[in-house]
């Protein structure tokens, strides 16, 4: 049974205020909190309804009834399995690879797109300017589909940290120079601006590249959405 | 003023019993029903709280107050402008260029994402199974960003259809051909299938190739998302 404080502490974690007091985060679904067990994540605890999957975990399971999980769950059917799990402390980049930069993301299904991307091409670091949204907001782990335990995810200064930099850095714009006619190099940042603004302008300066996704409809005016350019782009540097 | 057997008709358009049959649609705001208007669509009626915008209507359009525009609204903060449009009676497919094939696309957002993309690359035909999600839908409209107005979306029954066509057939597969190696033709059709279970057995019999997006990272099993998969598919295609 989960007692009324815990489901308390357990729901304000849902909220990014305590998830930053604690430092722990709630991951919800099978394929997620196998995939968080499996990596440097450090559990916290995990709560199943599934009797063999927390008697496989010994002693940071606990079993609990559907009611009980759907008190502490954030997800409006819940699927039998919540871990609580700490956020890592942040690591140094290393930039022997490629490296995704975002600028103010406020949508978490794009953020959690992104990072799914970069799972699938092997990025394994994601900077992102600290008023992007939390990546460890209920709706950016769904989407990203267990990928958040395979791809580290630092908030910074985005502009002090471009300054610092010695690799090149390729900005997503509507007038750059087409993705199609670059070489990329082996290693590069790869920045994207905000949804409805872009990339803002004193981090602008600090491009190296302003690189564009060509557009072969006619009237079209509206850009792509970020989670999409990021595919292409980094499909494109993969290539 | 809106009346209410007028409130109880237009709300009942949200709901796709509804708009099939009345042959009638909701699109909301500013620049969805400006597209619309611009387009082939055929408007049935507007509604606005902007005095300007009703005026340079003339006939088609009614001004009404916020209040009201909130009661026929699908949207929680309703942003002053919203269309009826007729449902476009399906017009002949013209095989001149890529057209794009969903099976079963389920969810809303991905289907929007597909029509905006589409637009962007040029690509006019979209052609739906029945089972797909209807893009009449107010969250597929709003995921299209106004590009609903320029691409053409036909439901039919897929398997017929495909194999009634005399252009190659690309599909989408986790063991397919790396896209990067393939010189596509000038036109073809693009299939993708369904969100969780790919394209269908009796659908891949017809299939002229099977690609894929080549993977980079290490240990991830999940497959990318179905809009951005379309995204770096459609500028593959393109390039």
């Amino acid at each position: 049974m989960v007692g009324k404080s815990q489901i308390k502490f357990i729901k304000s974690l849902h909220q990014k205020k305590y998830r930053n007091e604690h430092q722990l985060f709630v991951a919800e679904g099978k394929k997620m909190v196998q995939e968080l067990l499996n990596s440097d994540f450090e559990v916290y605890q995990i709560y199943s309804t599934d009797l063999n999957f927390v008697e496989s975990l010994k002693n940071i399971a606990e079993l609990v009834k559907a009611d009980d999980l759907k008190r502490i769950s954030n997800l409006t059917t819940p699927n039998g399995y919540l871990g609580i799990l700490s956020i890592p402390k942040p690591k140094k980049i290393i930039f022997d690879d490629w490296v995704v930069a975002l600028d103010t993301i406020n949508d978490p299904g794009n953020l959690g797109t992104i990072i799914r991307l970069c799972d699938w091409f092997g990025i394994k670091n994601i900077v992102c300017s600290p008023n992007t949204v939390d990546c460890y907001n209920p709706k950016v782990l769904q989407a990203t589909m267990g990928s958040i335990a395979r791809v580290q995810i630092t908030y910074l200064d985005i502009s002090d940290f471009l300054k610092s930099v010695e690799i090149p850095i390729y900005g997503a714009f509507m007038d750059g120079v087409s993705v199609n006619k670059i070489n990329f190099p082996k290693k590069g940042i790869l920045l994207l601006g905000n949804e409805a603004n872009g990339i803002s302008d004193d981090i602008s300066q600090v491009i190296t590249e302003k690189i564009t996704i060509h557009q072969f409809g006619e009237i079209s005016t509206e850009s792509l959405n970020v989670a999409t350019a990021t595919a292409i782009l980094l499909h494109e540097i993969r290539r």
